[in-house]
């Protein structure tokens, strides 16, 4: 396969959390809701296009991420999906979510409301996922 | 495991396709896109609290939906979600997307109108599913 190339939205609004062979780990610039995106390194559009053990790997990954966030931002939900109606590379999206912020019970996708981050935080989150993220 | 009870809100707004021993299938009662939900029987209510097994089975029967939404609807795209901020028993939506429906580029949820199936359509589509998800 050529030279994976992330979409430029993607990588405008994000921040690039870990990068393996498979696998580049995002972090949505929006501290209001933690908020990770798995973009698996491939031209399909549809995680049932994947082979199998590009399903499992995407599922091993987002069980991390979804320990991850419980265990980090105690959140009452997670929500995990692809959606790619705007941005067509396959992304998958796992967040967590509470029952105070400011999207609950909406979804997140579409909302207008955000905060940046600084870079201490975005510093202090990829120190803790490191180590979890060896993929 | 006790007896499993569909979420009251699922059973109110969708009709039921198909039950196995692992899963029941729902179509959302909106013609507007074609909606399918599968509750795998748990009462987890995360997809990453699933054993391997279960999480192989959910990804196989979401397979099986998407292809067969890609095949009968040829929609632009899927959008593949567990989400369960206002239901909270497990519950995995495949809906195909396309650029014409009312909801483009937007997610489904959350949005007001809805167009009910005759009952006619819905035994169509129950027929065509029938064979596919033998799960």
């Amino acid at each position: 396969m050529k030279a994976f190339k992330l979409d430029p939205r993607l990588n405008n609004d994000c921040f690039i959390m870990s990068e393996s062979d498979k696998f580049i780990i995002l972090l949505m610039n929006n501290s209001l809701v933690p908020w990770f995106i798995i973009v698996p390194k491939t031209d399909k559009s549809e995680l049932y296009e994947l082979d199998a053990s590009m399903q499992n790997s995407v599922q091993a990954v987002s069980n991390k991420l979804s320990e991850f966030i419980m265990e980090e931002f105690k959140p009452d939900k997670l929500n995990v999906a692809a959606i790619g109606n705007i941005v067509k590379q396959m992304h998958i999206h796992v967040v967590g979510r509470c029952k105070k912020d400011v999207y609950w019970p909406g979804v997140v996708w579409g909302a207008a409301e955000k905060k940046m981050y600084d870079a201490s935080e975005v510093r202090n989150l990829k120190s803790k996922l490191d180590p979890i993220l060896e993929i």
